[in-house]
């Protein structure tokens, strides 16, 4: 049995930059499993229940790609997998890289979970969530940087407030 | 008609590296314009009206210089300038560059608006708003970092906590 | 008299990257001071009379180290030191060396006290309080990653929550 | 008389990154003038005069861009300038960003000039004449990375070997 | 059929860093091929038969690991493997991650060929092949940096001089 | 008897960056050995003799510094001292810090030896050998940037050929 991709994130929300990667992914490792995580320190936009849901949508097109929530180490989630997972994360910026190594190095030291990183394609390189939900908010056009159902969603989201 | 540096910042408060980087710009360029940012993510120290107060006591000597404050997208503001406009941003560390460039090439693709970055005088490759705020609060003597006039804002700040 | 290294930091809690830093001062350096400090900007787990027991405990076997606890401008408790004092930080990556050399110029031009870097042995680089805390809080097993009590107390107080 | 963008380098060849920032120069500043600057450290594939050839061919649709080989130093061709000139420069990665900051504040401390950065497109962010050239050697297909005319060039001078 | 991992390098000479992430490539994907390259801008100490040799000496207990030597664009030998490949390289720092991730999207680009990074071990962050070559020359001992084999070919190469 | 800073280099030539790191050096640490050392894999503009002599004149104002020539390891140097030595850098950007930490982790493996690192002064950030005769060179003036009896010698050297 062929190597599982486990590509955790925020996803608050998807943007066209995790698509990149997370198709790349599918087309590179025989399964993939998305999976968003709870991010206690963060306040987030949507809901986990929401960020899967617009994942699951943005993935339906993937047949080795699984979309799950998770809450809890991301070692305990990749050692429940059938067969060998790897961590698999896109990577812009230096800082990233950073950050990303020490979370890397402590997967492996915690549970021997190796993680591989694969570069964010030039096109997306200027792309977050943060960025996203930031120019959204200050009524700038996301169209083309987020999936449409995405942009409908958050269009939703600020017209609450 | 010549084109018109664009300087956005929080501006909470102006340090003597910001007056640096808009002195240099009102010597480069035609037009300066200062654009003091609600940033809605932040808890300033200063209102938005004392910002722009302290930026145009600042910039009185300089008779290209104009300051505005601004609630919105940046490339709005770049676009309702009279001529061509570009972004003029300060740049001091390797942090700094990775997150501002992330931004000029948002801005870019959201409205075609170029961002140029001056590099800080080594001088004040040092200060930030931030690490004025957290001397003066520790007690630190912040003078010959701020204008005369902001320190004297900073002390009566404080004093009122 | 020879040169006293003052190391500061929030320690909350002091994790074994911490002490590998602490210990090789104390054979580089004819004292050490180890100085906790209050962090006003961030929420700390433990209490800053907790983090010096900690700190104390875990270098008890050091002789020429102190522990103290300090609320103020980290020049001055250099300043106040007999003879003569400089400040020694650990340092792990690009985005640390940026802060802390801005820190350091900072107290150079304050007081005129020099910081002196010691690079992070590469066996704790991917160590840091917020990574143990993190991984602590979701059920990860931190030992040797700090000294036995403070993996108690952090079990402990996770328990309390 | 508005500014002048002087826009510097080796040019050994010519690519489409580097047109990408000519171009955009072109479109912000009045008037550009692109030096192709004699390299003694490096040895080159081009002659100066070849590259600069290669330049004015791939230029010769922008009217306000001018082509020139220099010898010497950059501050004295920019004051050399009818009216204001600074120096423009695209950047890429962090590593390009540090060593341009040194020459920026040299340039500054020599002769006050100033060193405005553009952002490289991130679609040419991994793009390099050298990388370019290495592929060539190798056998590998350039064009969409250079101009026609310089892949041809590129085709030639490595039949001559 | 699963993913085959090319693990390229010049490997002059294959130190304990590259066996580690090797090693680690060898326990992560199905197959790994081991691809010494010419490098024609650098010197080399050993040749490109030497190296090939110490490569499979130090690999010969890994079943499924394969040492190739490699003239050419590395995405050629990607495209020629049976099956799926991926470039697979470790990664230590900054300098090295701006330099790989160029050369990432620019295979990418060439060929759609994907390269997946491995953080290169803690223990191992400090070591590189120039570095073990550099101590060697100047009579340190680098017993622990590479295998046994590698450290007594450095010695008789060392001698002959 | 106090710690002994090294304070190793090629010094071709010294410039008032150096100066700035041996002058502090020589104010925090009791004794202060400046090691010129021969750097075998590049082309000097000066001999080391010439080099030693320049940092000697330029160092002669500081009665606890000694300049000393040496080929080999730095830290048969160090261990060659009496009483406790550490090797003393001053730092400026991020690719220096990473090729530094990797030496620094060498050295502490090779022997015990600790690195530690002084942030330069941000006045002299820009300055480096290399940049200094890359000026001199095409003609630029550096006095301000070198001792004037380096200048001179630079001057006489550039004369020869």
């Amino acid at each position: 049995m062929g190597l599982t991709a486990l590509c955790p994130g925020t996803f608050d929300p998807v943007t066209n930059g995790h698509l990149d990667i997370i198709g790349r992914a599918s087309q590179t490792f025989e399964t993939v499993v998305v999976a968003a995580l709870e991010n206690p320190s963060k306040q987030a936009m949507f809901t986990l229940e929401e960020r899967v849901a617009m994942l699951k949508e943005a993935c339906s097109g993937m047949s080795n790609v699984t979309v799950v929530s998770f809450r809890g180490l991301l070692v305990d989630l990749a050692r429940s997998q059938e067969g060998d997972a790897a961590i698999v994360k896109g990577l812009r910026a230096v800082s990233d890289y950073e950050y990303e190594i020490q979370m890397a190095q402590m997967n492996h030291r915690l549970a021997g979970v190796e993680t591989l990183f694969m570069p964010t394609s030039p096109k997306w390189s200027f792309l977050s969530s943060s960025l996203v939900k930031e120019v959204a908010q200050l009524g700038g056009n996301v169209s083309g940087l987020v999936p449409d159902h995405v942009r409908t969603a958050l269009d939703d989201r600020l017209e609450e407030r």
